[in-house]
């Protein structure tokens, strides 16, 4: 049997993509394979083809994407057959900007009612994200006081919403002027740069920005406060002052979805499905997306993306 | 009613003690009044005496003292009275080296069994803080590879023994060469400052040094591993590298004993009884002591305890 080929966004190496033919991966075991209909793009990808973020060991090398949306057309040989034709999206360690990905059952979340096969495509990595780190990793709670650095971008805007949902007072930095009332939109209070310090105390800071903020965060923290830091494109090395933390019984988490076990994105899909996708069917929650891009012009969504001042997730879409 | 007195360790402020005579405190409610037999010498009354470390508000001003072990000779009005003849030991904001201490009834832990009263003295300040360090702040379990920066002292001495009964492998650095052979004695494998990086990973790693250790704690630090900060006294600031602690998925947490409220240190003086006393009982634990001082010795001992290389806890004796 000839290999079946699929069209997919291929790095160069050096920053720059194809749109390529490539061979279309095959399920095996309890895998299955999606028709991808949506793929968000993520930091992580614009790192990866420029070759400083490659994917963990099992991913594909040269075809980014951590994230999609699409209908289930294949089974492996144990995979469970009332999934062929179902409407799904997860994470994945790479490979998602593709036609086609192969993915364990498991790891599926269906796509949740009133959202389009369209938009969905850019929820999984962000909102796993943001619900990562909020709860699980920040132990978000009724009443908490939280300030997000870096609002305006797809895991801020699922970040904002969710903290929201949960009862949180929710505080964002925003960088971009115009931007705000955007931000302001999803239910929080914007601050510029210069507004943070002094607005705390916060019980959560989540960091999508960088190791600058560090030093403030520790001072706007409150007594038995927690920085969750998730993002640092805008540099990772900072001072500390361990007395401080001391003295706020503190505590800076560090954490990262992409490099985790299988088993471990099981568990967070059946946390995903549970708390998550009501609310994206009642529209208490809803992706953000700031532009569509055909995968055919994925060079331009990533110059987009790589430019900032996006509100919430740029999306490649796949024929259907 | 002519005022009561008794003899006190009394700050000057500067680094100096004098032994003199002060005001014996009254209990009020539900606290109890304790005739000191002993109490343990921390850092904390090192800073303290130079004006470095004010106790919180409420507790006195000029008498250093973070634990102590005695008996109770007399009740406020509330007070159980069950209590009233019976051998306690415990932690207090501040004047515990003192003749009499006053302090809330929830806050006591009763002597374990075999244990002296002149030893016990020593025995909560560490041990609290080893047990709330590893096993609270940590999350220590059975099996995880502990490091512990600074192994010879109280909290060290008492930290080595807690992990150890939990089934953990330990390891120590300890500075004083000397030193090694007595505390490898209590059950962990000891490492030279220089040894230290190279013999990761570990899952916790207890700073009772300073900041210098940081960013090779990071590097020696597992997967989802924790570094627990409760000392700085060699140096309280550093770098640190986020993108590290996201890859490893790591957390940095400080802690201290000192502020908490009275109702924080009643779960925690229950915890101990329920978790430490009976290790106590059956000798799996026990209280190291390095010296002994009467408490007309007081700057003896202060002075002994600045020059380190002590092993284990310094205390001072009170008149029975």
């Amino acid at each position: 049997m000839a290999a079946v080929e699929m069209q997919a966004v291929l790095s160069n190496g050096d920053g720059t993509l194809r749109i390529s033919r490539t061979l279309r991966p095959t399920p095996k075991g309890t895998e299955v394979l999606v028709k991808v209909r949506s793929s968000g793009l993520n930091g992580a990808d614009l790192l990866q083809v420029r070759g400083l973020y490659p994917p963990p060991p099992g991913w594909p090398e040269d075809i980014p994407g951590l994230e999609f949306a699409g209908e289930v057309v294949a089974l492996g040989e144990q995979a469970s057959n009332t999934l062929l034709g179902k409407a799904v999206m997860g994470i994945v360690g790479g490979g998602a900007q593709s036609e086609f990905v192969c993915i364990e059952q498991s790891n599926l979340v269906p796509v949740p009612k009133g959202v389009e096969l369209k938009a969905a495509g850019g929820i999984p990595e962000t909102f796993f994200t943001a619900y990562d780190a909020l709860f699980l990793q920040g132990g978000l709670t009724l009443g908490d006081r939280v300030c997000i650095h870096g609002g305006a971008g797809g895991v801020g805007t699922s970040a904002i919403q969710l903290a929201r949902s949960a009862g949180a007072e929710v505080f964002c930095t925003v960088r971009n002027e115009d931007m705000h009332k955007k931000v302001q939109d999803l239910g929080c209070i914007t601050l510029s740069e210069e507004e943070f310090p002094g607005s705390g105390p916060y019980d959560i800071i989540l960091e999508l920005v960088g190791a600058k903020h560090l030093r403030s965060n520790l001072q706007e923290l409150q007594q038995l406060g927690r920085i969750v830091v998730i993002g640092v494109g805008a540099g990772a090395t900072s001072d500390i002052d361990l007395r401080t933390l001391m003295a706020k019984r503190a505590c800076i988490r560090g954490s990262t979805l992409r490099s985790r076990h299988t088993a471990e994105k099981t568990i967070l899909a059946r946390e995903f499905m549970r708390h998550l996708n009501p609310l994206f069917a009642s529209g208490t929650i809803k992706p953000i997306v700031d532009r569509y891009y055909s995968y055919k012009e994925a060079s331009e969504a990533y110059d987009t993306f790589k430019k900032g001042g996006k509100f919430g997730k740029i999306i490649l879409t796949w024929p259907t």
